[in-house]
């Protein structure tokens, strides 16, 4: 009989102050905590929790299978991937056995979060009762770091992941009022081109790490060539607003 | 000289325990807390802080003016709305002279949120600092109050109010995969229908009020001809996934 639960914590963009308060309470009471990280790398859901776990906490990293030889569409990375999510599922629903086990995720976990893929597979066995707690997303964090209101009256926003191909970004460029541009990473240069086109780069923004220590907010048309994955683009919607605004 | 701010403080969805920590820890302290709502009404921000305020604090109710007679697209309603936002934007600032200033608003309040058309006019004039601090938009809690995970892999997500013309949300309904509409209120019938032609009403849920007390979560197919102000709609995005999660 199972006596804990698993439960994945939305961490919010990045400052502590923007957890939510049940985030909080349970991270600092944890014994059991999970998180997905790239081998070699410390993890971005661990490093936004530095100096808030339990003294007696046991950590559970969960490392992704090394894929620099294989392409993300092969047969082999796709079951490389399948195995590692089942062996997790299992370590987690057995750790759950005895106690509490909180996993860790950036931002929203419903929100482009790889928690999902465990979070199917355990609901579908049902063995043990699975929580997930919203967070504040990247993206909420990034538009606050340019100091502008997002959306307004009846602006629509789309989320586009960066990376689509050409054609469904150009149509969702050109159709929405405000932006949001997220797994920028090595798409920046074409994202950037294709916002050109659009007739949108001066109202382009990118954030950086949004909210975190070393965030960086900057016009698009000002950013260098290259940045890291934690970036978001964002153009933001001028909306339907009461006259003397403009 | 100033020596307080005015701080608009992004409260969530609606549960409690789903508000950021220096929300929590600014509510629970604040001597002067401002909140819209409509005459005659309790006012939305004002309920989802009940319990939490301090027992010397001094509430700010800011009435938007009766509405009823005239159509929002008429000048004399624009002015009118005009004027109320120049008057709560001195009377804040004359409070902030003294001590902090706390605004209320529901979800995050650079999403859609009427403190904006505050927040622009403060900034401009320059004589108050304003600081905003971000919140759980409405739509994450509703999301989570499916239980169901929102966007994976390469899902686009359009947020679309529900005001919007029939054309522009058709094309949107079409293009996008996860979908969430906005201030449904009135509009639901005509969602309902368009959601129809394009084939996701049976993958639509309605979430009214959600995470709050009197939360409903529902299929889009067995709603109610109405719906409440509160009410969103939401489409999950099915993305990419590992093969073997079908
Ligand atoms: C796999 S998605 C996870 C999104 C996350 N669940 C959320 O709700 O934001 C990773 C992408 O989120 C974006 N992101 C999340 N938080 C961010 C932040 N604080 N600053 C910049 N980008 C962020 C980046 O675009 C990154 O490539
Ligand atoms: C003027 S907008 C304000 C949005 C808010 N700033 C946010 O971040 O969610 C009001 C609309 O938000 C939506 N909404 C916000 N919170 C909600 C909740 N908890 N449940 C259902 N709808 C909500 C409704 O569609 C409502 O018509």
């Amino acid at each position: 009989m199972n006596s804990g639960k698993i439960i994945c914590v939305g961490l919010g963009p990045g400052d502590p102050d923007m957890m939510s308060v049940k985030a909080d309470r349970l991270l600092r009471n944890a014994r059991h905590v999970a998180y997905f990280r790239k081998r070699g790398h410390p993890g971005k859901a661990r490093q936004l929790v530095n100096g808030m776990l339990h003294a007696e906490v046991t950590e559970y990293p969960m490392e992704y299978p090394l894929t620099t030889e294989i392409p993300h569409d092969d047969p082999r990375y796709v079951a490389q991937l399948s195995d590692f999510y089942l062996g997790w599922q299992a370590r987690l629903t057995e750790l759950a056995r005895g106690e509490d086990v909180i996993v860790l995720c950036e931002g929203d976990p419903f929100f482009y979060g790889s928690f999902m893929h465990l979070y199917v597979r355990l609901q579908q066995e049902g063995v043990v009762p699975v929580e997930v707690l919203p967070g504040i997303p990247g993206m909420v964090g990034c538009w606050h770091a340019t100091g502008m209101p997002m959306t307004w009256g009846d602006d629509v926003m789309s989320v586009l992941p960066a990376t689509l191909a050409d054609e469904p970004l150009r149509a969702h460029m050109a159709r929405s009022d405000a932006l949001v541009i997220m797994k920028v990473g090595r798409h920046l240069g074409r994202i950037r081109s294709l916002l050109t086109e659009q007739g949108k780069l001066d109202q382009a923004w990118l954030v950086i790490n949004g909210t975190m220590s070393d965030e960086q907010v900057m016009p698009l048309r000002d950013a260098p060539e290259r940045c890291p994955y934690f970036a978001i683009v964002i153009v933001h919607g001028n909306g339907r607003r009461p006259a003397n605004d403009m």
